[in-house]
């Protein structure tokens, strides 16, 4: 590595201070940079990053994938469509979920620790919380699905609780009018991530709607993410769960 | 009234046919029917018009109450701040509510029936929910009041609904996430009229997010009103009463 | 049911008044709490959900439909397509209008009582107001309809007017300005139920301006659902004629 | 006249052909330009500009009027408070109206040809239709006013239908739901210019509704003015009326 | 005609005035201001109605059209596409143009009198220029047209000055930043109609910058219609015309 | 307790299953979920409600103060202005902070476990990040703070990295382009929880700027709490900094 | 030339003063004005305009392109699709960049002189990126490319920093969080021109997120083009580094 | 500096290399990157930070105004009031413009180079354009004003033509319909900074309507800063003068 050559460099007299210190803040300093934040990804996730398939070509992807899967036995990929799953599917250990448009291999499974909890309001919903679930297992957690539970049925929250009790973090995915993290986050302890969707019409406009609902919420603990992005919120419940794990293990 | 005058001009052949529609069909088919609208209006509801007293100065209010109050010992005001109270204070049974900015003059008492109720959710949505209830029972009906029954603690919700199930009409107010009405909509068979109430900040746009959230209830039985329109969810729902007290009545 | 054997084991001494506590209120309440909303279901409607077929695949419709229809010889479909009907059509009684795009069976016919009005402004806003009135009708209310009385024609509301006076609500559906719910709430004593379209073009903003026109109406007695949420408007017109209904015969 | 000059220089061969181009594509022409303009105001309007007072501080609207009255014995300002009005008391002929805050100055009055009528909703749009009739007055039209005319009371417009008939332009002032230009503009043959006014509360969003109502509007004939635009709706209406005395005139 | 035969036997004393004025008021009325507007539309406009084409069936507007032409040997509509034309193809008269997607039947061709023009600022923006135009031509206006006058080259603009200034009225229509209408109106003493067109991208949100231009422009004189509403635009720059026309013949 | 009570009647006898499910179901049940709900809160939080202060009357805090601090010797409110603090000061360790408008009361002091980090952009986002921090302490988290790390000068971001490694959680503060939680997400495994704060100017409309930046951020785990709600952040990041401590602790 | 003539006319006597200063200031000057515009373009760029695509037939390219690029040798096209291209095919020299949408004909080339820098965030950025790269370097810029520079990860940034240090003028392209040109522009001292793209989903809203991001940047030095507009942002950045290129030949 | 220190401890063996790249590209690197962007801004500024007064307090100002003016002679403040003024003026050379509110410190001048031009449209318009002027002129450009140049003149614009070719940049500023921009940029070879005003009303919602309009402009050469933003303006416009003064000087 560079960073090396040149500091030996430095150590042998062939580089002076005023030289180093110009490599350093200029381009080399990235480099460096660059090799620490790998470094980290690697200390703290055990694999390799995410693809959004989305406005990738199925060559594309499938070049990631391979290198991604070659390297780690694992790759992930969200928002995929059939395309790309024929692309990569003469990898093995290739699978494709429709609903959640999610596509992974998992040739080298990871233990799961810790529990997600995934709630979502309607049968509308069921993609973006699926997206969330499997990315949040992907990454490590283990995860309790519990869908179909709007509040215009409040029963149907309150009777999932007790379940919901033991997660870490809770994933609450809603369109419409977005208020079941308002409900959840009121009645449990853990951390709720919420998620809108797009489900909805008029003025629902695309999720907004839901959107709006959820940072107004009048509960505590809760954190939004972006609209349709179950990516995100299985991300950030992973890392909760991660970092309680870390805790855990001292 | 010049209606019947043209009539019989028309009978006693001073005025023809073509004279007459043309009449009819101007300026003078107006004042007919100007007639007619105040006809029912005394039919309907045994009382005048309702003051919106934002942007009048106080005399004008104290004019139209003088004329509403001699003629028929009733008047309502809404939006009325201090100076229009002082304007109307020498009135007999002049009485100012200074939270919900209710004016009213009622002299001429009228009997309630059938219920209405009005549940708010925070502390802060007291004025628009005071405002509701007022204005339904100026008009005539019984109203239950049950505040502070937000969502962030559900079983406030739930400790009131067999209060609320003998209701014609439930007014439903709420600001920040507005998920109030969703619930209580989705516990009870009444139709309910949702208030959004500008209380929040941020992102809720002024009450922006409630108002979507209502408009997007997963609960079926749902309609809305203006952002703190507490009136008009009032006056609507002594409608819904009054709809059923003529059924009622046959 | 298992909140009967809840109850009797505690009777019995088998379960102590701790653990029963701990289980009403954890996952058994909300059981309970289910059999009750179920309860009040039937006790006030005499029939099962409506379904919402847009997103649901044929196979889902038919799998809901087959269920509802088989125990209550009743079921109602929104927003469904050509698919969805083709997915039931083997079934008795399966009809579908592809105007509304309402899909219904009802083997099981109930009787009509109470009248609710609709009205609506321009012939693009025909398959919102007929959503409206097949829902109405469907959950049991007789349906006047009175369709094509924009305000731009004033006459054609007005012509309409008599008819109007007998209904115990009136959904009243316009895009473009959305001015038809103002003029209708001005001259009729009932409540007014509008619903924005979202017919119109350019500033219409899929039926923004028409939703805000109403939420904004000069006349008292409005009040409004999402855009194009015909189903919403004829479920709660139907909800204040069955209140009336009720009222009528104590 | 550095023109004159130019031009004559050209002619005396003391300036050749590309650089009269040269500065006549330049600099000069637009001197040229503003002449031409200034020629045209003179000849179409027979008056000075009309000062928009509000950002203006009273020393420089009285340094504006002082300019404009000295020279042609008029001046007319929008949006002035008292201040305004305080700074220009002394000049001869200075009127001021505090309910449509227009300034004005006319020493020197022209004769009154042709009618705009201006018809406005509620007594709250006042000042906005005021500020119309005060313009097209100030620049020369007769004007007919007929307020509080809003559509919640239709007969309200009804009974003044035959006014307007007369009218070669009307103006349609009007907030909250905005409806009054449709029903206006369905039943008269003039063009109507419509104003939206701020007046309103919550989803009105400061005459956002309004002005998307009226953009929309399903009467044809209607044109819009931003929203309170009293001034720009008054001169239009004045223009369209100037435009129909002179061809009356030939 | 009903209203005859109601006041002949009211004259007849085969109905008494209170059963007249009941009849008048209510339903019957308006059957009369049907006729009533009718009347109006014949003896100002010598024509049937403009059909939007846009969301009705080939087969609703053949109809439409030969009870129109079959009547008055001219019928108009908007926003038609290929289907529509040739569902009226047969019949004799019958014209299409694609650019501005306007069908019309003339077999009873109109004198045309004083002109109205028409500019606009690219080429993108022809289509709703063009309907424009040709609206204001089929109602009985002269047209101009100056096409592709964009302020980015403002010499475009400036050159057909002399060409505009004989018009009673100008429509300018633009896209994208919307500019042209304040220049135009800053030039010409006629009433300026703009029309904002959808062209453009990102940021013009379809439309919404050119309107928001528009309705803000620093030059008085401009009036807007809503977005690619060149139908609008031609129609009241038509009605302005036909006033001025009006007054000419006194 | 009346559960206790009604549970015992019902196993003497003197209250049968109907009844039971009867009370249980409706206003009792509700009840009892109180109870469970505030045994929830006790068992996880040690400490009483936070009070949102703002819209209060000095005398409602007070009075709440007295309530909670009596109780438990701890109280929060955010929000407070110096009227507020003036009604409490009389009350023993009575603490107001006005920068970030925090009030509280801790003469029962709690021991501080785990770290959470509060990072802000610029020095008008200090209010807001010091109403995060303050809340998180005042919960029971250790909190770090950086400010003025804007990635405007990304070398300040860069310098505190090495402080943040050791978070449980981040909360990153940012009002103009809000772009620092970005940045800081993409250095740093932890959650992050974005703050947007409505610093800015123009086209930041209130804080929506950095809201839609932040909802958007191109790095995973990132999770964002509505625009200016420093209580919200550090409430939620105490939740995720306790869920780690729990985990900790088994 | 007109002009020429004219002044002739004039110089001759044939035409006296006050008809050429009638001819100067109308049409003519507008003639006038037009040749001098495309004079400057001559000197400034040395080359035709840029022809915008999108929206046009392939037909109407084709002819552009014929006459821009028989005269001289040099023809752009943006927003070109496939059969833009199948138009212009036959045409010596003509290419397409199917990423960037960039249609050109250089069979006449320009040497490129001074340096503007293209960065961009993600791999979706590509084509907007490269759309402002080929603009920059069609019209005579040297362009240095480095993309997917985000700034989840900073090193990426800092990486390419040394690099962009020459560039007289940067632009950078971002979606989602639009962050990129608020770090870049806090570390270099050249112009940047910061191009929203509309990558993203949910609440990105089209761009709309990023395009407020880089409106509010909090680093100096930023200005802001439309979403995707790569073209503008390339055409800006030639022109900077065009006046540069003119100071530095004096 | 710690670099220093850190770096002969490496040669002189005290730090190993692994200890040196952790301590590099941990804090210490950010501490080396703040000198490094210091080093940048003398390099090509002369001068200290500029200070946004709005938000902080006199003191505040005072304290950062005796730093950056005690150790360069010169210091800049933009937003401040009155108040900011009263702390700094027993500063030698403190200086402030009421109108745009700069307030400044420049006993320490420097050499003016380069021109940048600054044109506004409107008289309110003035306090952002004479903002971009003073930071411009105090950041070393020389600076041409023309303001009152609005599109709704036209002749105005093409007045100041002339004087506008000798700028390396142009600064157009315009309120309301901001159309001045794309006129100026259709004239001139100069990249022109658009700065949309917040002057207008109405629906130019506070500067938007600008905003959109310069974001859409016909014209090439355009992009755009932040509403109201004229210190921005007034830099970037800087930036690039002085990119072209570093060409001139090779």
């Amino acid at each position: 590595m560079n960073l090396d050559t040149l500091l030996e460099d430095f150590r042998q007299g062939r580089v002076d201070a005023a030289e180093l210190k110009r490599q350093l803040l200029g381009q080399s300093m990235a480099d460096a940079g660059f090799a620490r934040v790998d470094h980290h990804r690697l200390l703290r996730k055990g694999q390799a990053e995410v693809v959004f398939c989305q406005g990738k070509t199925p060559e594309q992807v499938a070049h990631i994938f391979e290198a991604l899967a070659g390297r780690t036995g694992r790759a992930l990929g969200t928002r995929a469509d059939a395309m790309h799953f024929e692309a990569v599917r003469h990898m093995p250990g290739a699978q494709y979920d429709p609903l959640s448009r999610v596509l992974s291999i998992e040739t080298a499974p990871i233990a799961l620790t810790g529990l997600v909890a995934v709630v979502s309001a309607g049968t509308a919903d069921l993609p973006v919380a699926e997206e969330a679930a499997r990315t949040a297992e992907f990454l490590g957690s283990r995860v309790l699905r519990r869908y179909d539970c709007g509040v215009a049925g409040i029963h149907r929250v309150l009777s999932v609780l007790d379940d919901l009790l033991e997660a870490r973090c809770v994933v609450a995915v809603a369109g419409m009018d977005g208020a079941l993290p308002s409900v959840v986050a009121g009645l449990l302890p853990a951390p709720v991530i919420a998620v809108p969707t797009s489900v909805g019409y008029g003025a629902s406009f695309g999720g907004l709607a839901a959107l709006l609902t959820m940072l107004n919420s009048c509960a505590s603990g809760v954190c939004v993410v972006n609209i349709d992005n179950g990516f995100g919120a299985g991300y950030s419940a992973h890392v909760i769960n991660a970092q309680c794990e870390a805790a855990r293990k001292g």
